[in-house]
This record gives C-alpha cells, structure tokens and sequence, in this order.
C-alpha cells in the first residue's frame, strides 16, 4: 500500500541507516565462508497468527543490498496469516540473503506486531462509529513505518507530527489565556488547512471549545458519564475524539458514549512483535 | 553511564533525527501561542514502578533544542523507582519544553521499558552462574540506546552486529562444508581479536565444534538433557550459550544445565515501554 | 518570529549548506590579505524602501561562521524600512564579516523581496475579508524561508507541501471517478487533522463538492460572476479560495465576489529582491 | 549542456532535497485516490516566450522518483520557445507524475526565467565586444543551476565562489595595506592557477593595480568618462570589468567604453519566472 | 575479494565523497572540449612492479560517475603484477573516463601500495608460526580501504577501531588499578564475544596478565630475551603479540621468540604508492 | 594557518567522519575502566625531525570530542622540530585524551610527514627562481589536509580540483582537434577568472600553445635540453611548469631550465610519516 515515492524519497534512507548499524563494516562471518556469488532461495514463514506487515519494507531491504535481487510475495500486507504460513520467496546473492535477514525481519517482525494488536483493538469497535486513531508515541525514527502499520491493522492515523496538527493541550491554552484565545491565535498563525483540536478536561472547557469554533474536540481523561454529556452537548458541530486509559475492559462503554473516535499509545509504544522467520535457505542454480 | 564521547559522535544525531521526525517544519502550535522566549520549568513523573533507564538521552533532547536547558536528575540509570516518584526536573524556554516532550519521552519510556524487563528476567537467574543476553533483534535505528538498556537492567550484551562478531550458523556451516571447516576459514579471515561462537543443534556437532577450537558454543534449540550433556562434555573449554524460546517457565530447568549464557530476543523486540509523563509545568522568572 | 528550535533543527543546515556552496574550500581572496583574527564592525544599510524579513537568518549566518559574532538588530521582521536605514550591526572576526556577507545577503534580501511585494498585493486586500495566500511555486530548498516571509509581510500560509494538506484536482478527481467518490477516498486514507479541499472549474463542480462535504473549495480560473454565483452557493458551508492569474488590475472584482482567500504563485517565484548592503567595514579594538 | 557527472554527483542531491521539502511523508492526496501503479502521460507546454532552460533537472526530478519515467523532449536548453509550444512529453507512473510535477517546474521555470532575463540583456550588448557576467548574488543553494542558466541565456560566468577566484575589493585592499602589497599577497598565497582581480574606485588605484601586475581590474561604480580613461590606460594589459548599477538605459554607454565585460547581478536574483505548466495528463495503457 | 555489500553499504558513499572533493562542480577542462556523449576505452597500465589491490574500488569510481560503464579485469586483487602489465580496460563515456582517473588511480595507487609492502614484509615471516599484523595507524577515512590492502598483501587484521576489541593499556591499567583489575573489569563490561587483549612492559606484568586470564598477551618493546621468556612463561594460554619498532633487520630475532603475531604501523602510514596510469585513451563507435 | 571558517564548514566534519570510523559505537576499552569523568592531562612529544604540520586539527579532533578540552601549543605549523621537542599539553577528560588520541596523531603525523618532506624538496630549489608544486594525486578525502601541509612545508598549490583550474592534456587536445582549438574552447566555456593551461610533449605544441594565449604551459616529460629551449621560446609570455619523474638526482638540471615551476606527486602521495606520540598521561585535579 506504501507507494514507491515515498520508498524512494524516505524509506530507502533508514533502511540503510538500520543496514549500516547491523554491518558497520562487513559482515565478517558470511564473508569468512563465502568468498564468491553463489545464487540461492529462502522462505519467510510465519511462526505465530496475526496481520502481516511491511511486506514491502522487508523486500527493499534485500533490494538495497543487492538490486537483482528477486522477491516474491504470496501474500500482501493486511491480509491475516496463519501460523506456518509461507509468506514470501527470497532468491538471490546468498550473501544477500544471510547479511540482510536480521534488519528485514525487524521491521518486519514490528510493524507485524503493530497491525496485528491494532486489529485486534480496532475488532472491539466494531458495529460501532468509533473510530481508533494512534498517536506521536512512536518508537523514534519509526514513525513512518508504524503509523503506516496502524493504518494496515484498520487504525486511522492522527497528525502526524508537531508541523501538520494543532492540538492545543492545558499549557497551550495557559499560554494564550483561554480557550477562546487559543483558538483564534492558532486559527490565525496557522496554515488555513489546518483543522483546530483542543484537548478539554471538563464540560466547561468543552463548551468554550465549541463556542471558539474547534475543528476537533478531544475529551481527556473525563468520566464516561460527562463524555456523554459532552458528546451529546458538541452534537456534530466538532469531531469528538476520546483519549486515555483506553484498555479492552472499558472500551464499550467509551463506544456507549457516542464518541468518533478513541485514541490509544499502546498501539505503537507496546505491542510485542509477531514472530517470523526465514527458512529452508538452499543454493541454487 | 553511557559517555559524553559517544554522545557527540553517534547519540546526537539519531536524536537530531527523531526530533526532525516530529518537527518537520515547526511546533505549529506551540508557535502559534507562544511568540516569544518564556521560562518555565517541568517535572518527569515515573507512573509506573520500574527500572528508570535513557536519562541522559532525555537529557540531550531537550539540550539539543537549547543548550541551555538546565537538567536536574534526581535518579540515575539503573534505579528502580516507584510509582509517583519525581525523576527529574526540566528548566528553560517553555517552548523547547514542550516541543521536545514528546521524543524525550519516546526515548526514555522505551528504554526503561527495556530496562524493566530485563531485570524481571535477570533477576530469575540470581544465584546462578548463567547470564542473560540480549540478541540482534532491536528496533532498527534503536540500537545503541537497546543495547544499553539491557546492561543497565542487569543484562549482558552480545556482539554488536555482524562486523564485529563471528557467530557461524547452519548456513555458514553448510556453505564451509563442516563445522571444522567453517571454524577455520573464519580463524583465517576474521580479526585475530575476534572469538568464534559455532551454533549447534545436536551433541556431534558440538563435539566437532569442540575439536574445532570453538571460542563459544551456542546449543541452539536442544532438549534440557542434551544441554546437560553438552555442558559435560565441553567441560570449560569452551563459553556455553542456550538460544531458543526461554521463557520464565522453563527457566529453571535451563539453569541446570550450568550454561554460561542465556540470550532472549524478547528484552528488545518485546518489552512493553514504562509509563513516564511531564507534569506541572509552570512559568518561572 | 520564527523560532530557535525551526533554527536549530532546519535553518542552521540550509545555511550551512549554502556557505559550503559559497566557500568550497577557503575564502582565498580574505585568507591571503588575513592571515589573523581581527576585531571589527560593519553596518547592515537598506538601500530601498520595503519590509525587512529575514534578520534572523542573517544573524545565524555570521553565527554559524563563530559562535562569538554580535549582531545588533536595530528593526525586526516585519518592519517597513527607508531607503538609507540602518538595519543591523555586525561585530566580530573581519574574515567572518568578509567570508559571510554574500550569503547572508543573499537570505536577506530575497526574503525582504517576498515580504516587500506580499505587503503591496495584501494592502489592495485591506478593508475586505479576503486573505492573500501563498502557493508551492517557492524556490527548491527555500520554502521554510520563503513561507515565513509571505506571512511577515502580511499573507497566509496554503499547505506546507504535499504531505500535511489534501488538495483534489482535476487529475485526481478522474482517478477517483468522480469529486464525491475522491473526496469519500481522501477522507478514509488521510489522517482524521487533514481538512480537504477540492479544486473545481464551475458549478456544477463547485456543488458536487459542497455536497460531498469538502472543507475548501478553489474556484480555479473561473470567471468573477460565476464565483459570486459559487460563494452565494456555498454560502459559507466550506471556505472559498479562488486561483488563478490574480493581478492587481483585477483583484478588486475578486474582492467583491466575497471569496475568503485569494492565491497568488508570484509572490514567492517572482518578486525582485530587495536592495541591502554591508557598509563601512572596519577594524575595531 | 549539463553533464551525467555532474548530475550524479551535485545536482541529484539538490533535486532530491527539494523532493523531500515537498514531499515530509507522502503524497497524501495523490495516494488516496491511486493506490496502485497506474500508466499516464502528460505534456510540458509553454505558457509565455522566452529562452527554455532546465530540461535535464525538470528530467532529472521524474527520474529520481522512478528511474523508468520516460521523458521525450523536443527542444533543447537555449532554445527560444513560443508561448503554446510542446516542450516535452512525460510517461511513466501517474502518481510520479503527479507528485513530481510542482519540483519539476519549479525548477524549470526559475531557470527558463534567468535564461530569458539574460538572453534580453545580453542581447543589448551585441555587435559590441562586451560580454555580460553573472555574480555571486544567487538564490542559497540555487547557484548550480542558475549560473548554468546563465551561460545557456549567454551570459559568461565570473567566479564559481570564494574558493575559485580572486577579487580584491577595499577592504581586502585595506587590511593589506595597499593595492600592490594585496596584490602581492594574492600571489603568494593562491594556487597559482589562479587570476587576481581587483575592485577600484579611481584612476590612481587602476594605475597602481595595473602596475601590481591584476589580471583583471573591475571599475567599481565609476563615471563613463573615467572609465573610459582606465580602459584606454589599461590598454589590454589586464582584463577589464565593469560593476554596479547597470540598467538597460545606460548599458551602450558602458559598451562605448570599451569595457571586455559588465556584471549584472539582477541576472540571478531578480529575474521573475517563465510560466510553463503540465497539461492533458492521461492514462495510457 | 571485498563484496557488494560493504560496497554499497559504505565504499560508495566514501568513493562519492572523494569524487565530489576533485569535482566541486564540474569537470571544466573536459566539459569545454566535450559537450557531447562520446564512446571511449582506455588501458590500466601498470608502471612497477608490485601487488595489485583495489581494482573493485577503481571499478565501481567508474561505475557511479555512470553505471554503464565497462571495466575488464585481467588480474585480481592480490596478484603479483609486473611493470608494463596490462590490469584492466575501462570501455564508456570519455567524460566518465577523463573525470574520474585521477580519484580511481588515487585509490588504486594506495592500496597497491600498501598490498605491496606489506607483502615485503610478510614474506620475511614465512617459514615460520609468526603472523603479520596492521594497527589502527590508518589514514583518516581510509581504513575500510588500507586494512583490507593488508590483507591482500599477506597480513592479518588486529581490530577495526576501538569499539570491536579490548586492549588494556598502561593507562587504562593504571585507571583500574591494576592489570587483574583491569581484565576483570572488561570482561564484566565488554560483549561476551570479545577477546581481551593486555600489553605488558616487562615479565611481572605478564604473569600478572596470564593470571588474570587474558587472551592475548601484546609484549610492548621489549627486549628480544625478555620476549622469549614471555612466550615460554605464556606456553600457548593465551595468543601473544610483538610490538613496536620492527624492523627487517631485527625481524628475525622477533620470528626467534616463538611470538604468534608482530604488528607494525608502518604498513598503512609509511608505504609509498604503487605506479600505475591510465593509457591509450581513444574513441570507439 | 588555516581559519576558523574552513575548519566550521569542512575539516570538522572530516575530523568527526574519522572519528566515527575509529568508534563506531563507543571506545569499549576505555569505558570498561573509566566510567566517570576524570581531569588529566598528556604531552604530544616529536619522536623525529622534522616540520610540524596540523595542529589545529589535532586540537580541533579532541575539542570536538568535548569542547572543554585545553590544548596548549608550543610552537606552531611550519616550525621545524627536533627529536624530543614538547610540542603541545592537552587537558581534560581522561577518556577525551585517550578515545580521541589516535585520530589526532593520523592527521598530525600525516601532515607533518608531508611538510616535512615538501621542505626537505623546496630547500633543493633555494636559490633559484623556479618553485615547487604539488598534484592532484592526493589520498582521497585527504586532500584540504594535504594540500595545505604542501604550503606549510614551502611548496606552492596547483589547482585545487578539476572544477578550478583548467589543464588540457593530450586527450582534452585530441577531444578539440588541435591545441589551438582547445584553448579556444575552454576561453569560451569557462569562467573567466580561470587561467588557462596547456600540457604539451614538444617545442611544437609548446609553440602552438603560446601563440593560442595560453596563461601556463606544462612542459611534460621533456628532456632537459628541449625544456631549456621551450622556456627561452616563451620568454615570460606565459608561466612554465615542468612534471614527470622529478628526483633529487635530476632537479638541478630543472632548475638549470629557468622552469617557473616543477610539479611532484610524490608530496602527498609517498611521503612516509613524522612520527610523533602522546607520553605522561596523568591525572590532575
């Protein structure tokens, strides 16, 4: 899904930045025992159920190293995979395949783990009109693969960084003297493609958010109880997003209130990887 | 612990990085309050009991923004710390408090995560001779600051990456033609300072290993009694490795063993990060 | 106005590769005559009358080449200055003064160009809610600079670049299939912060649009009775933009049709600089 | 009139850094209404007269976003194009072209636009054996190509930059203490490949600069009569420039002193654009 | 014998680098008399005797000024070639040809250079256990390159830098306190995978080093008698190492020792470069 | 000699390129027995004749270290030093003085090593009119370093780059048709502050390139007797360079030629090393 622009313009570079951090010189054991090109096959396979991701990613990283290098993809990335499930063919440069292996199978592995918790949350919103949406708290110089692994495992993504997005939080609006003056200040600093979210923590600040003109309200911390109220207050003249704490166990509630959407950290800052692993590695010829 | 050498030559950079990631033009909000220079200051509150770990790449985020932010630690690397406890205090222009917030904490919540985590396993081998290790399975890009969180959590590091160690696999091994083979072509090929760590999946292979003068054997996937075995028979020789799905369950049975070393892969692709947050943030003169 | 973390993190690399452009070795003329630091003072005057915008890059500029060079600003951005005004001071090493003068000119005075005729096209806007907006068409690898002066003298800022504002044209309305089906697409696949704004050619178009809830809607190159026509339409549902060969002749009718912004490409591709010069260098002690 | 080496090892870079200026993440528009790889072709028309300069870097930008664009192009750098005229025909990947199309013109037009400006005043100096030069006062990271973009318009280049060439103006002259001791000083301490010029303000320093053994004198701001005088006292014993304030209303008066060039420093930092655009872009299968 | 991964991953980049150091901007001398594409050949012509090294980097210098250019190698690294041999033919673009010699022969001729001393030195060693050892006295940004020209010629390589081996100096030992001190600290804080080196000055200090378990053993300037007792002392517990000050004359006393590895400086900063050139440049259809 | 401003725009990035190069992730040695800082202080002591050459970057490797490092010099770049000579006193952190020591000595010795052998070849010219120049067979990524030990040790720097200095040889010349031609058409295409040189193999071309105007004529492996007559033809019309095979056997006859300059690649590209080493390490408070 990821298209070859940005591939070219982004992803290229930290893939090799992650290549030179595996192999600050060279990688001295395959070296040791293959002194020549010798052209050989190796299977990813999946060890564990879950949503693959970042088919495209793993790819380039054995293209980076080697551009002959020859992928084939039986599956692409969304799709649920099962564990034992043959996932892809690598055929090339046997060095290739040995030197690249560990980086293409971490990112791999993460963004795997990202879609797969993302899916797993966003399938308890379903039936609903919540949405669920990520948030900045990515692992650094990951953001461009992890939101994009949300994205896959059915998250919808929230501004991307501090440059795209006005989100006024408590000290911002401390800083303008209300809520009010936050809003107009943002509204006339801002780029005029900006939507305006502010984060409020009770009915009070949200009504005053409404009344300023917020593109976006985000509800913070509040009681599922003045969520509704604030949700019901609000009435569609804002989108309503609900954030923290979000955990399984609360989580119908939140979707009670009738909020569009519900944001949530975990998804990037703790899910633990799907496991993959390359296999079957032979020459051929 | 980590030093100021390494710091300037490596850290800055991938934290310069990090924070382009997040501002990749300007703090659009921050800018649109806040025009001018204010003083503030701001407190790191731990919400989570844990092993706090990354406080001086906390500390460079915000000094990268502005020399002159001024840091108090109040913990250093490798405390546990409770829930609540006041880690550390920010002081400086408020704008560089809150615009380098949220990778400060990136950083550190992941770091300590790993740190936390680490411990917990580490401390299941207390009282044994056998250590833990961590593996190449790190976030790409993460590296340096996941190597060093699982020192700091009590752990041992493996080698770095494929430059400077020889850890020769069933595909080397395949492609030397023998473990006696394999073990010399890289005795003649690597760095003499390099040892030579052979992978092996059965006891023959770990004798021949053996006889090859192997620095390290790893016993890769072998039952408890084949390890027993194995550690027998290498008597010393040799530095003894287990890989493959520890886990806190069967821990206590590898112990046993009297391997040297235990390596987990889950201390950095799966630790979950420990909640840390900027609190009370106020205006000073 | 802008701000030191933009500074830290973008401007200082732009500078610093534009004196590498300037400098690719040694300033041969300065390092033959000055072979020793020496101590001196030179002024910053204007030699036509405009609005100064850039002083900060200039400062950083000298800065750059020694961290201990003062510069004393008599204006800042913004400010409409004479023909004869003296602007700036700049003391410090004579070799920084001399070797960072062309570039730091070069900033200033295409910067205070773009500040210059944007305040000319935005005072024929004065006394309508019209606003003047800038475009994409900026010099490569100078839009932070660039942008920041449209907004100094007097305009909004459109979207950054591509990433953070959705703007559907012709092409990808026809990919889409039709301007509901594009912007129903762009609502799913951008992050929920993104307002989308919709280019149409008349209104049967303009309506589509409206009717598809777009957040903007350019009325590109369409003529003055139909863009009343389409603001009356609009009627305030989605913000107005018109594009398209505006010129000071016939901005006025634009005024009258009661569009909210007006979009003009010249401002930053076109406008002449600004005549400023470094005078009466001398040494100090 | 570019070379590939040049291309590979300068201009690659610039065009890749204006890319990622457009493009921080991705093209969120484009990528929203075409997910997958879609054929399309599109034409490069010419919207006003002038001299077309830029071909290669307008190629160049479609090519670095995927190296299987084909660009067709059916005029050649220094050709003088009608408004309306078909320049070229770009193919490949609908979303490269798309996404590439505003770097790609900004470039082009920049350039077609110095190439013009230079083409109009260079024009003025036929028949005579004055020859018009460029300077350094071009846009920061923009030289490459606008002294390219002078040389097609006919212009000649002076210096590439402060490394490259020797230009002693008054305060170079004033720290060494007098035209002859900088001159002496130039010598020495530069490659000797190099030529040494220096800035004067009146006869007696032409005399003493010409007696130093300058290669080149440039009259700084000086009347006609007086330059005439210098002309004649040089007599071809080193080149001669004339500086400042050139305006096409005096120009055949500077030509009447028989000056071998004049610099024009308007050539690169205020010539507006030349306007091309995009059009008719269509599938294609 | 180096592969395509170091070479993509590092050695282009440093050859890039060195390629944009001899052309800043453009080639100026082949750009004026070759304004066209031209196909051209011409010979590597060997001008001494000695070992040829490096002939993948003089390739690949070619191949990223423009990758369709053909290099044919009739010799490979670590051949012994003689004056007058014919190496190689380069067959592309002669503005590639002409640009880019004098960067590949720069290389060429330096780590020929070294290969070739270094096999001097090694043949004095042969017959016997004693092997031939680099050291970290690389010239800056060329050690990828030099380390690998001492192994062509016959050497061995001691560590890459200071973060892929231990060595315990007179100042890290007195850090410590003392040299058991020092080994116990290393092996506590170091990758388990590392061998930790000791240089001892007189015997006290080596037994104090066996004793506490170093691997290797450098003998610093010692006496030829003192060196024998060392190595009789050590009796194959641990690898030793003979250095400082070796020279041909007293290379065979060394060899007497029984001492398993000398190292010596001089193979990377003193060796004169090996002659070689470019011939026979001329055009072909 | 050398300014701030070369060592703020290029050396210190070279200085930490190789800095990087030696610690690739941290100075594992160091670290494991010097966790905190600790004040010390070191004498770089000259271990052989010769002139010094390169101590700013010396002071500068260990400054960007940590910019809190004192270096004291004791004599400076062109002095000529004896065998014992206290040259310099760095001060600071310990772990400063020991991770950044090797890195400084490969520059110092290496540029030493060339100046010293540049005077040792100048002082053979003394007395005569003719000056010593060096080449472009230089170390790659060397060169701003090389060159200016050139001009230390009293040698005189040809053109810096292909991009600065035009010299048509044999291949330019055939490219152009004739020699007459080919400096016909680098007058055209280069700037023109270039000085134009021509390479030529006998009194005919010497006499071809007098009468086209060339600036220098580079007599090329000509025997004595023809440079003599070459020289005399040219009676001061343009500068005379003699290259090739330059010994100190053969350059009294040069001399004799009346020759402006004599050219050797031998400066940068054979000189052995100055040795020089940093003794007494100790620690202070």
């Amino acid at each position: 899904m990821n298209n070859p622009i940005t591939d070219t313009l982004h992803i290229d570079e930290l893939i090799k930045m992650a290549l030179r951090e595996d192999i600050s010189n060279e990688d001295i054991t395959t070296n040791a025992v293959m002194r020549e090109y010798k052209k050989g096959t190796v299977d990813l396979i999946c060890k564990q159920d879950g949503v693959i991701c970042g088919l495209h990613v793993f790819a380039r990283t054995f293209e980076i190293l080697d551009k002959d290098t020859e992928i084939q993809l039986f599956y692409e990335d969304g799709d649920f995979v099962k564990r034992g499930a043959h996932i892809a063919k690598v055929t090339g440069d046997i060095r290739v395949l040995l030197s690249g292996e560990r980086t293409a199978l971490n990112y791999l592995q993460r963004m795997s783990g990202i879609a797969t918790y993302t899916r797993q949350v966003a399938d308890l919103l379903k039936g609903s009109k919540t949405k669920l949406l990520d948030t900045r708290k990515t692992t650094p110089n990951m953001r461009i693969f992890e939101k994009y692994a949300v994205k896959v495992g059915g998250g919808v993504n929230h501004r991307y960084n501090l440059s795209d997005g006005i989100l006024l939080k408590d000290n911002h609006i401390g800083a303008a003297g209300s809520v009010t003056k936050a809003v107009q200040m943002a509204r006339e600093y801002a780029p005029f493609v900006r939507k305006i979210e502010v984060e409020v923590e009770n009915l009070d600040m949200c009504r005053e958010a409404l009344d300023a003109g917020a593109d976006i309200i985000m509800l913070d911390n509040m009681a599922v109880e003045d969520m509704k109220t604030a949700v019901n207050m609000i009435g569609g003249r804002a989108l309503t997003e609900c954030s923290g704490n979000v955990t399984k166990e609360n989580i119908s509630n939140i979707i009670d209130t009738g909020v569009d959407y519900v944001s949530s950290g975990a998804l990037t800052h703790s899910a633990p990887i799907m496991d993959l692993s390359l296999k079957n590695l032979h020459a051929i010829d």
